[in-house]
């Protein structure tokens, strides 16, 4: 055990923020944190939109499905797949890209995940709080014009950033068996591992300090997954030049 | 700046390992550190497979096009995204799944960037060297079958874990003030910005170490992408039922 893995393992989404600002000098720093991450064949295809304007915080709070915090925290920052600028690298050397693949979605995507997880922890050894708001992607094609974002480009996720206001546990996480498999795919344990998690999760909800509830894991799970997905996704990305084949 | 600030700071890929395994105990520790990780709505889309048979990891470094590290590493982690223990959590309420949209792709795809990304920055707090490994894509379909990945399971990529036999330079990530706008995505500067980090990347590659090479940014970028991308990802994923709407 390392303090920086003690430090990973205590994490907890933070929702709840003092009105303390934080400098655009540490904002950098933990910019800087997340380029450092490893980057698919070095495309760094990840940017940031640090939103500073007091509107544009308060709609996309709202575009969120009206999360206050996006509009309180310190620093709102938004993730984004940018292949915009591999087009203009293009242009520079007077090649053709070839763009929409899947693959390349898939890159960038990850790209970003690695970076704002980078940020994250940096974060949080700062003794600041973060939550990942994915919440922007109800409202996707509007948060991508308040941002002016171009084609090529897609806002991932959001992150609030600020000095915590609140405490909340750490919660429980499927049992390592089920999660890390040897050699190959066994699923075979799994109905048993998940049946003793729900009993687990449930017994955490109900004795935690705030917002008790009585719902385990995969009863939880299954009340979303029975629901569309942001059905307008695909099209969206499509229109802006991802996922076309 | 903080201990783990400076550690994400000097993060290096490393391709060359000693020989000195790593015990499980620690593993179980990464993998742990990775399932820390936030993830969107509790979904806690990633599974791992570590790979221990010799016969696999050399399939899989063939596979990756050669990549003889994934076979000499003491630890190879295979991060899947994972949406079987979902359908499974279905099952067991008799609720019926709504699957194959594209931002249960990007949700399972994301929660496996930021679980690993955790579990490489634990590595390297335990002084171990980490390499992403995407080439596993070049053959995502015979890699699942190696593993036995069932439907609504895709293997993201992989990542070589080991004690570090190499001590190579830290690359040099694009200018700040491209990666970093403030507001909306105002790219009016980005073309003299590239000019500028080309000049810097090329002196970079022309002093380092080994492998020195005369290249930027924009023209290695530019030419990967004039080639196709994988283009039999689209296909594969949808057989195994991501992004079908």
């Amino acid at each position: 055990m390392t303090p920086t893995i003690e430090l990973i393992k205590s994490h907890r989404s933070i929702r709840a923020f003092k009105d303390q600002p934080i400098s655009q000098e540490t904002i950098n720093l933990l910019v800087e944190a997340g380029q450092a991450a490893a980057t698919s064949s070095f495309i760094q295809a990840c940017t940031v939109i640090q939103v500073n304007s007091i509107e544009k915080r308060q709609q996309l709070a709202t575009m969120a499905g009206g999360q206050s915090y996006v509009e309180k925290a310190s620093t709102f920052l938004v993730f984004c797949a940018d292949m915009k600028r591999h087009e203009l690298a293009c242009e520079m050397n007077d090649a053709q890209m070839q763009s929409g693949f899947t693959e390349q979605f898939i890159t960038a995507t990850v790209d970003c995940g690695l970076f704002a997880q980078n940020v994250a922890i940096a974060a949080e050894s700062l003794d600041l709080g973060i939550v990942y708001i994915g919440g922007i992607r109800n409202k996707i094609s509007e948060v991508s014009d308040l941002l002016s974002l171009p084609e090529l480009v897609y806002p991932v996720f959001g992150m609030c950033i600020g000095v915590p206001d609140q405490d909340p546990d750490v919660k429980p996480r499927l049992p390592l068996s089920i999660v890390l498999k040897q050699d190959s795919y066994d699923d075979s344990k799994d109905r048993e591992l998940l049946a003793d998690y729900d009993k687990h999760v449930k017994s955490y909800y109900h004795s935690r300090g705030s917002n008790t509830k009585e719902m385990g894991w995969t009863d939880q799970i299954s009340g979303m997954l029975v629901k569309e997905a942001r059905p307008h996704m695909l099209p969206f990305l499509q229109k802006r030049g991802f996922i076309k084949r």
